[in-house]
């Protein structure tokens, strides 16, 4: 089995990010979970770029996020991302944000994918490359 | 010249609208003027379908936005919009963002919006039916 | 064991909700979310302002999103929330989306909270009338 | 008068970005002139950090954006800010977004903000070193 990819990327907390009780959203969290998850995707071979050409898009079926840790207002967090599972037709990604002052894990995340063919909507396999990751 | 339309939305400030200087952020504001152009458009034979089905999209070329007063938490506002000039190529409205406790005004925000055939992207005239807003 | 608290939303999705593959984004369903809990929380007793006031914030620690059906711009959707699962510490809320065309069920949604003492950011117990909702 | 400060900021744009137009939706492009500001603000001795612990908080009046072209799923931007006009009360900020693969200008924007000291919400006077900054 191959190396899975990972990614990381890095958020410093805005205003937008926050809400009046001074802590991130949650929503805001979802928000550095995607770009995360983008990322990554690009190094699986869907970036945003080849699926819009291809019509095959890489479709979140499930997210799961756990808030351990408030940020607030001006922290820096990495988020590091990694390919988890893959399935025939489905594979997943597990996410971490850690507060880069301290290296606190922050929240943790986890989503499931499926393959869709668009604009039909239709289900598909996981592009054949995608087998090196698979368990044996 | 007919009367122009106009509309009313309502919105209860929630956690994900505020920042943690304890107010409604500056991209909230920006939501509900979405939303409430979105409740006047339809009024002008603009609807979501509409478009959709059509290609002829009105989109958003400028906006304007003051800040009054500070939202906070709880709040309930009624944002209330109405077409303000039409032209041939393009038309504009005018939005004021009230508190309903007191009735202060919070924000005016104004747009500007041209009509764009999709997926061409072409400029187009205003429908004809705008003719009857314009003024003489 | 008294009848658990239950509440219903109602959105119309916005060009803002939808995304370039032309389905509402996964973050726009959690704003859904966070509106209807938002409700459901004033019918348990934990409104914003009283929560502002008493500083007695329920905390998501957790949310679990399945994405079933896209919804498309313009769809009509209700949001139904219910008080699922009450600890000594903890409750648990479940959100079920549907498009109101077809009663088709788009997204079903799972949050975990906690009560936490604001400013000191201290775990609190649930208020003492959530005992009614406790199985016995 | 001092050289005024400067800032660039970079963004891909993400399907969360996006609406079912295809295209980068407005609320998307006032996010990034959020941040570009906010770089800009720290630049100006505002830094999150430093305005959350004096209280003493730049606050945005007004906003106006111009959409000249659409920027599209995967474009990389850059976003150029700089100080504009500086008074006793007030100041403003201009932004810049290019597309980076041909230096296409896709959207103009322009702030206006004034000082208010929190969380009384009492406008106050510029800091001093803004001094240098003002045309003489």
């Amino acid at each position: 089995m191959t190396r899975k990819p990972k990614c990381q990327t890095h958020e410093e907390v805005m205003f937008y990010d926050t809400d009046a009780g001074g802590v991130v959203h949650n929503i805001a969290y979802l928000r550095f979970v995607e770009k995360a998850r983008t990322l990554l995707g690009s190094k699986l071979g869907l970036s945003l770029k080849e699926m819009s050409q291809s019509g095959l898009y890489a479709v979140v079926t499930r997210t799961e996020i756990d808030y351990i840790k408030p940020a607030v207002l001006g922290d820096r967090l990495t988020i590091e991302g990694r390919l988890e599972d893959v399935g025939r037709v489905r594979f997943s990604c597990a996410f971490e944000i850690y507060r880069d002052s301290d290296k606190a894990k922050m929240v943790t995340s986890r989503q499931e994918l499926a393959m869709v063919q668009m604009p039909e909507g239709r289900p598909a396999r996981l592009p054949v490359h995608f087998k090196k990751y698979r368990a044996s």
